[in-house]
């Protein structure tokens, strides 16, 4: 393809795109397709000779778009949303056609230059101490490819302090600590890494902490271990748990920490939460000061509820040191002038691999055309959505919340507790029912919600966060998750009764 | 930015983007900038309202691409190519455009699905056996980020495999084979996972190989480690090294590993000149029959020679169950009923991450649009081109090649025999010449090449990659190299008689 012929399919993209948009709300939320749907409808091997482009964004649309589901639309309550703006779309575009793996500062200086000062940028608008800024030269921010990444970043950073500060400590008595209720990318990284991992108990007895994890726990656990011969040197503390948005206590478990178990590293995964640090009256709730006073490191996500296209994971952390000493490695091929002489961020040295997209750029975009005025009113609508959804859940004879709302996330289940041969107690009975409504939900495909498991407890989440859902795809949402409710109620004749008696 | 505004910023940046090819050609290859040029450009925070999207997309050509070291540039010859393509571009404009993390087949079954095939096409256009196969279902392929994510999942598969085969090794007497060649990833997996590395040494009394390790050296190195009480458990070979292109032999090693040694994963990492598997007269030298008779996972990069923009690592292994008894953690949040009944990949679990961008995408792009004889003649071309660089060595009487052509890269240094004060034998001397050539070397801004050391020999690398490098830029290289070489040689007095009496 010449320059002239990418320039007339660029602006057919760029139409299509438009297209999508106006078309998304009248898609089904969910691909309408089977698994090996599209083996068939493709030849068995590469063609010969090149195609025609027009065949090819034809194909596109008549295969690829039908087997997507689509998280950009208004009714996409699953999981937590994925970010996609225009600003984010235009900053990758701009990305790739200049290509290139911004590995060190020399191999392009404006990937490595606006990266650190856009991550001061969002550093500043979150309110981070000034510890986390690139410009004081000690800690500084990344961007890395996702959540799980820059944990497993961290974990290493932290692993290697503690090796270095307890020489000849077997790999093998090594813990990562996380909680029941951390990400299971905490349980992956003990897997990529091989190293023990234990979850702390949340749970037992703990439902008014809403599954959150305090000193309290943290110290028992540790002193357990300790005396088992273990060595636990990280925490992956969360601000917004992916089964219910819970908040461990950051400021709580950072003094128990800091007052006796200083070798321990404290890393704050808030890949979803910690964007509402945007908003200065949310910043308590999304423990900003626990955060600035005892964190390591820091993640959020602004591919998720920030408005920022994948990938675009943001890694803080108070002592950048750390990460080098951990991850440099500098063969002569990767020698630079300036590199050797010290003046520059190679950002190779601060995640485990080399080659690197120029990330900065898109959230440069979407930071400059909202602003933080509009970055801020974006989540505030996303929370009252949220809130106007919890309502219908609270006011419900058939439904309630499983834990309180958190920031734009609600966790809730039937529970038509007059109505229950065996009284609420009897977790299996209401389980298999909220598996059956889940069941039932799950083919309507108008809108998409997804399902967890908490202490035991089977329920189903909502999380608001696609930018184009507005208040009618929340009563929408309402409305059928309602009637699918009651219609598996019904379905079960132990509940006739109580029903007709409301 | 609403979808018209959208349509005009996104019309607006494809015709920069033709702006920028077109004068891509006249740019200096390296960024005229010194560190910290950007910072005081910028304001110290992120506005508070938003920007008009005019003045931002202004700011990136006014602030960023000069700036930027343009990879794409017909005269960048440094590290390897990094790929863009127009159609890579538009394959992941579009990507972005439906923003979704993919890492479920039920996520977006699309995502997926084309992955699986796509990965066939390009295994079948590299004549990998069908035990590589996504539709065999035995083994497969799977688009990773970088080749340093595909070897770092390659050997922690290949430590699950040999510690459930070997229970109770001890963590710090497992090995990781590399050689002195192989890439800086392979220490910095040492690094990540907190293991040992050993680099076996293949230059001594070994020029006539190239670099390259055989099964001899294997063999000793295993038994030398095997008597101290150490299990080497992988070995990561590779296909074209970045100093030299090197090449070690696989089927040579593959043999030593299976007859003796069949708890050892053998990872082929031919990131950059895998991809002339593609030309069935490169298969031979680029080990293919050796890679399909006894590699355990082959990692080829389409985001460096491969004319698809990064990321785009592909990652084949012969058994997929090895990654996914590694990596598999699935919370019920994560539970999918085509998931439940293993009818489906979730790619997930092939990798170290969870959400993941949709790249097969562009590969498709690249492969249709450019069909297998459009690609197979942009290789030829490199590949030639390379040669016409390298034969100009060949001629020189101040020049010579430190290693054998390979593929597209040429690997030389100034060395005018004759006029040495001290002979050959003084390569520190020698040494220092050449890093007084390098340092005036890249001084010259319209070219750009790397430097390297193999063996205590310092040497300066040409890599031919850039799509739009011609027959002229090379003839243009050369005439810069050339004089620059002289012109070192002149400044010393000692070589001055030498130069007049050729």
């Amino acid at each position: 393809m010449d320059i002239e012929q990418f320039r007339k399919a660029g602006y057919d993209a760029i139409d299509r795109i438009c297209d999508y948009y106006y078309s998304l709300r009248e898609r089904p939320v969910v691909a309408q397709v089977e698994p090996g749907y599209l083996r068939p409808l493709l030849p068995e091997r590469a063609p010969e000779k090149g195609e025609e482009w027009s065949n090819i964004a034809d194909d596109y649309q008549k295969l690829i778009l039908p087997g997507l589901t689509h998280w950009q639309h208004p009714s996409f309550f699953a999981y937590f949303p994925t970010a996609s703006t225009f600003e984010g779309m235009l900053g990758d575009l701009y990305s790739s056609s200049t290509a290139n793996p911004g590995f060190n500062w020399s191999a392009s200086p404006a990937c490595t230059e606006l990266e650190a000062v856009v991550m001061d940028w969002a550093a500043r608008m979150f309110g981070l101490d000034s510890a986390f800024l690139n410009d004081n030269n000690a800690g500084g921010g990344v961007i890395q490819t996702t959540a799980s990444d820059s944990a497993l970043t961290a974990i290493v950073a932290a692993r290697v302090r503690y090796i270095t500060e307890h020489p000849d400590t077997p790999l093998e008595s090594l813990v990562i600590y996380v909680t029941t209720q951390t990400h299971s990318f905490g349980k992956k990284a003990g897997l990529v890494l091989g190293l023990r991992v234990r979850a702390l108990d949340v749970d037992a007895g703990l439902r008014e902490h809403r599954w959150a994890l305090n000193g309290e726990g943290l110290k028992a656990a540790v002193e357990q271990d300790r005396a088992k011969g273990l060595h636990p040197f990280v925490l992956i503390a969360t601000v917004g748990t992916t089964s219910s948005g819970a908040i461990d206590r950051i400021a709580d478990v950072g003094a128990v920490i800091r007052d006796n178990y200083p070798s321990i590293w404290l890393h704050v995964d808030a890949a979803w939460a910690g964007i509402t640090l945007a908003c200065p009256e949310l910043r308590e709730e999304a423990q900003l000061s626990g955060i600035n006073e005892y964190a390591d490191s820091l993640c959020v996500n602004f591919h998720k509820w920030g408005l920022t296209n994948f990938d675009a994971s943001a890694l803080w952390v108070r002592d950048r040191r750390r990460l080098i000493d951990a991850l440099d490695i500098t063969p002569e091929y990767l020698r630079t002038k300036h590199g050797d002489a010290g003046t520059v961020v190679d950002y190779r040295n601060w995640h485990l691999s080399l080659g690197r997209r120029f990330r900065s750029l898109k959230l440069w975009f979407v930071l400059r055309s909202f602003g933080i005025e509009g970055f801020q009113s974006y989540l505030r609508r996303c929370i009252s959505l949220n809130n106007a959804f919890a309502a219908h859940v609270r006011d419900s004879p058939i439904f309630e919340l499983v834990t309180p709302p958190s920031f734009a996330l609600t966790v809730f289940r039937l529970l038509p507790s007059q109505a229950l041969p065996n009284g609420d107690g009897d977790v299996a009975h209401v389980n298999a029912l909220n598996r059956s409504f889940w069941t039932a939900l799950q083919t309507r495909h108008q809108l998409l919600l997804t399902q967890t498991e908490i202490g035991g407890v089977f329920c189903v989440r909502l999380a608001v966060g696609a930018a184009r859902t507005e208040i009618a795809d929340i009563e929408n949402a309402w409305r059928i998750i309602e009637n699918v409710g009651q219609e598996v109620l019904e379905s079960l004749s132990d509940y006739t009764v109580a029903k007709q008696s409301q």
